[in-house]
């Protein structure tokens, strides 16, 4: 189980800082949670992810269903001790993944079938399923079994679903006999009112936190800000919000101030093995020719075990394909997201977060596309 | 410059341990030097590559100079600071890759014209600009420019190409203004007359250490151990001998008897990206089913900060595609072999290598192939 507390109101921005217990660790909201897909955080150690989160990741139960599947999981007692991993862990339902990766879905009331997205192989997710595999998997917290609809699902393809998906949750709450911390998925689209449906329903349910889904899957930004806007007041006060995979570094600013707790997201991670990195002054994008000559360290304004490699340097081993350069520029954007949200928590006690918003898009490249 | 000295003669097996003083470092001989061929060992930052190594590693002119180079890496000061190495560096001269990798060479008196193995950009090597391009680089042991022929290669092309390769490390040596130690490259392919003559030859124009070039390409293992025992006996005692190329644990074995004090070898590094681990135990291929439920270390025998991840868990990173399976196993492998190596400077030390090497062969399943 968790607690969670909000622990202040920034009178400034209305922003939230909280307070969240649960049995791995105490952790300062809002936070940002790295991810670690497959029982691992991409290219980084178990130290180094302590240095560069907060203590709490999330993985994915899709995937490792999957592989190495929960025979393997249960032998070590769980995801966190088989990966070494001693801080709190996060999981998602699965939900995600078999609407955005998986093949020739069949949506049904008990569930879904549908094929592995490499392999073809048929597979069956089912709320009550789902409890069970993250049971396995062992979290701190865990998720509701839901659909994601794509952004532009019509509004009556997205009330249908929000419906079924409020059933799933009851019925995943119903089975659920861990006492693993369980989060119930608000769905509903752009659609205000499906948003507002959502949360009642779910509400009426019970559950630890609230997991705003279903954004970040193709819309404007703006869309995206709108509806945690209108979140904002309805869901319930004194339980965690957590926005579903948003972490680029202007959503947390905007989210935070429409009230969100917590985030995740695989940006950070995936830009590093692109070459895009986040730092205090903005991206940058270290394959640029203009870093070639370049001995400054990727981001003078955070001073960290990685500061003693010259940019030009990483560029060499981004362009010579080298995992290192990789390492290097992963450890970099999840250590300025650390940096961000702890800038955004100081600024929320402090009763700044507008000024803090003012002088991030003054001072740094970032912008809302 | 480099000093060095012969300490102990093994009574069993004639083995040598010495002492080899860089301005870098004093290490023990026999040692084995991992790859680090762009200026950094494949997956490893610099503090991983302190704790697998003696502190003596290599890299390869060749790539450097295509890639960044060497105006960035002068930028820098040399390889050493770019990478935040502080320990020793040796550069192979180019020679190997020239043959090796690039295409449509075209072999004068001169140097080689030949073009960029995946550009296909025209270049030229000499002996002269293989010294500048090391002396930029900036390591602590450099080697002669050399012409490496395929191991079928006939004893006429061997001759000629052998008295070209002597021709031109008198070259280099002339060419050389720094104080970096010079090692001649002994070729001539499995012909003991040819690798006489190279030795005579190169010895006339004094280097400070030998190399031994042109095994382990493509000839039987015992073909190689032949030549080197041929060469044992040869080669000037008080200087260091070097075998380029060779790093399968029973080559270490079997050549440190025959005379040799220093080796390098990709397939540590490369084995490990396969999924192949070296242990005390033996090869172990990772990807094995039988590993799947397997809570031990990857090596019980070598205790290490990687001791904590199961078999299982290797496993299924490894088949995840997880970055961090190549980074645990490169760390093994690089482990074993540094552990390896110090076993067998114990034997020389207690004059017990050749019971040293029927232990080796009884405890685990390395193999004359």
């Amino acid at each position: 189980m968790i607690k969670f507390e909000v622990l202040h109101v920034c009178k400034q921005s209305g922003a939230r800082l909280g307070k969240l217990t649960t049995p791995s660790g105490v952790f300062e909201t809002p936070i940002f949670m790295p991810v670690g897909t497959q029982a691992t955080v991409k290219t980084l150690s178990v130290e180094e992810i302590k240095e560069v989160s907060e203590g709490l990741i999330l993985a994915n139960t899709y995937h490792l269903w999957v592989q190495p599947g929960t025979d393997v999981i249960d032998l070590h007692g769980g995801v966190k001790p088989m990966m070494n991993w001693d801080g709190a862990l996060l999981t998602d339902s699965g939900g995600f993944q078999v609407f955005s990766l998986a093949k020739l879905r069949d949506i049904k009331e008990e569930g879904v079938y549908f094929k592995h997205h490499k392999s073809g192989a048929p597979l069956f997710l089912s709320p009550e399923i789902a409890m069970d595999i993250q049971t396995s998997l062992g979290a701190d917290i865990i998720m509701s079994f839901d659909e994601c609809p794509p952004a532009k699902a019509s509004y009556e393809y997205q009330k249908n679903s929000l419906d079924r998906t409020i059933r799933w949750a009851k019925r995943g709450k119903d089975h659920l006999k861990s006492d693993q911390a369980l989060f119930g998925i608000v769905q509903g689209g752009l659609y205000e009112d499906l948003r507002k449906h959502s949360v009642e329903e779910l509400v009426k349910i019970g559950f630890d936190g609230y997991s705003i889904g279903g954004l970040s899957v193709g819309e404007p930004k703006r869309e995206m800000y709108r509806i945690t806007e209108f979140l904002n007041p309805i869901l319930p006060f004194d339980k965690p919000r957590y926005l579903m995979g948003v972490g680029a570094p202007e959503d947390l600013v905007e989210n935070v101030i429409n009230g969100v707790d917590m985030f995740d997201c695989v940006l950070p991670t995936r830009n590093a093995r692109h070459g895009t990195v986040f730092t205090t002054e903005g991206k940058v994008n270290i394959k640029n020719l203009q870093y070639e000559m370049d001995l400054n360290p990727i981001d003078p304004g955070l001073p960290s075990p990685i500061s003693k490699y010259t940019k030009s340097y990483l560029r060499h081993l981004y362009k010579a394909n080298e995992i290192l350069a990789m390492r290097i520029l992963t450890y970099q954007n999840l250590l300025y997201l650390k940096h961000l949200m702890s800038e955004i928590r100081q600024a929320i006690k402090e009763d700044r977060l507008l000024d803090f918003k003012n002088e991030f898009y003054q001072k740094t490249n970032y912008k809302i596309d």
